[in-house]
């Protein structure tokens, strides 16, 4: 891919929409030669941004309640960007039309912008390519960045790394309540939004999930913000309703951080995670390097190991110092 | 922990039970020097089970349907040990109590053995802890062993790096084939179960799965073991139905692995997994080093980054450079 790269995040300071996604597609499938010249030079411009997380399993309504929100920031003069996360899909020209028609309600408005991303590329996959993504959208002035991810466990404990505040969508009949404990979501939601609450089953999924956040905070003691309870609201996405106490909930939370200077301390983690996450992909990478082409070092560990003259240990122990001196 | 290692082991090898959970404990919450200690002893006699994953969303009946074909299994004369893997929970209490509800099924039948894990402990979680876990109950004996996951996107491209044979579980309702396909599940399954087929949908949602599954296949070409195309069967898992017809075609996946040699090359694809992930985690230890107490590198890094003294991917040079030097 052969970019201009400095062109382009002059553009982007411009306002340009081109060049933001053109940046962001290099983001997500240029080198990391490239990734390293845009974070670079959009560092300097972060910091202001609002990161919102938005996640559930699918069926819960996510993208119709994200865009509800959007609208409703929007009513109140902030700009939005939408990160749409997908796992890794074959389809990506699906991803590219379900942004066409969800961008049909923001028509027109150029305080709005939806993309979605999916995990090609890069060897470290969404969890790698997000926060990079968010400096991008960070850079380009947004007010509020939302990430919107499908997920069960691993992804909304990364969508809480990156995130100022994380919002958790349930439905009724989408799998109870005991199976959004298995999820682990519940340590890393700061609001959490019962959608579909019209349906059978709204108020039996409220009162399990009341019940296991108890259950929680009594079994983990008192972490993450002290004097923050995540509430429990109740929304009909597709008709507009309970989005304005949603979006009351996020203000409050972002006060509640602010406050407490929580703020700064979540944009400190979301630096830490990101640097941490760019050496554990430059590991891959070498590791990647070592075992591809003839002299594939892991596939002659793999026979060694098989043969058993190795242990799997053992085995790793030589990669990584393979890796080291390759590294050099 | 203190533990006899060596005992356990023994144990394992005399067929005990206890030992057998006592060293999946290890596994999920030893030290890196105890699982290195057990891995190095249950090596050399791994290489003999067949390993299942069993994955969907929430909702979709996984654990009635993980017990229903091993039930089918037991009748045909096999062992079978079941890892209920859940992404991180504080509720590992819950997962314990499910255990024995489900052990219920199967009470006093040596045959059958069923442990849950969640990702507690280890930093590289249930991607790391699996193959190990893996290891010790191929090492136990048993003649299969059953992978049943949550989840969406992530976690089934790494049960597929893991298992002989990945079965993908869908239902009527619980979000359709589109998403399905945005979880990316698509290329890794080698059989789909569309359970609940008793349930208004499960046509459509067949139709619309096979659809994309030839979508898929113009889009990607030909990959994959050459000449098996993924079957979709109807079950209904609470009544049984269904469940000799998804177990004929594990076994006709493992026998056409067998005539391509491909039993071999999974077998293979799973060492080298489990090596890469190893040196992976060590990776991350000697992050996690580095990145604690008064002497914390990486908050230092991020400080400099948040002052703008330094760029995010410079600071991950720093952080690589400093664990090239630690690990020494």
């Amino acid at each position: 891919m052969a970019v201009d790269l400095a062109a382009l995040v002059a553009g982007l300071e411009q306002g340009e929409r081109r060049a933001l996604a053109r940046l962001l597609t290099v983001v997500e499938d240029g080198s990391v030669e490239q990734l390293r010249e845009v974070i670079g030079a959009l560092h300097p411009r972060t910091g202001r941004a609002r990161v919102l997380g938005i996640s559930g399993s699918p069926g819960v309504g996510k993208s119709t309640l994200t865009d509800a929100i959007a609208t409703q920031l929007r009513a109140a003069g902030r700009s939005v960007a939408i990160l749409a996360v997908d796992p890794s899909s074959p389809f990506s020209g699906g991803a590219l039309l379900g942004d066409r028609i969800r961008m049909q309600g923001h028509h027109a408005d150029p305080g709005v912008f939806i993309r979605s991303m999916a995990s090609r590329g890069h060897l470290g996959g969404l969890s790698f390519a997000t926060p990079q993504a968010v400096v991008v959208l960070d850079a380009a002035g947004f007010d509020d960045v939302i990430i919107e991810t499908v997920g069960v466990g691993q992804s909304e404990v990364e969508i809480a790394a990156t995130a100022d505040t994380t919002l958790i969508a349930l439905a009724p009949g989408m799998g109870d309540g005991v199976q959004a404990a298995k999820a682990g979501i519940l340590e890393v939601a700061d609001v959490f939004v019962i959608n579909k609450a019209d349906a059978a089953g709204a108020g039996r999924l409220e009162s399990e999930l009341r019940g296991m956040l108890e259950l929680g905070h009594a079994t983990a003691g008192e972490e993450g913000e002290a004097g923050w309870w995540p509430p429990i609201l109740r929304t009909v996405a597709v008709r507009g309703e309970g989005i304005t106490e949603v979006v009351g909930a996020i203000d409050a939370h972002t006060d509640h951080l602010d406050a407490a200077g929580g703020g700064r301390v979540r944009r400190h983690a979301r630096v830490r995670h990101l640097i941490r996450e760019l050496a554990l992909e430059a590991t891959r990478r070498t590791f990647a390097r070592l075992a591809e082409g003839e002299d594939d070092l892991l596939d002659a560990l793999t026979a060694r190991v098989e043969g058993r003259e190795l242990d799997p240990y053992t085995a790793a122990d030589e990669l990584l110092a393979a890796s080291r001196s390759a590294a050099g």
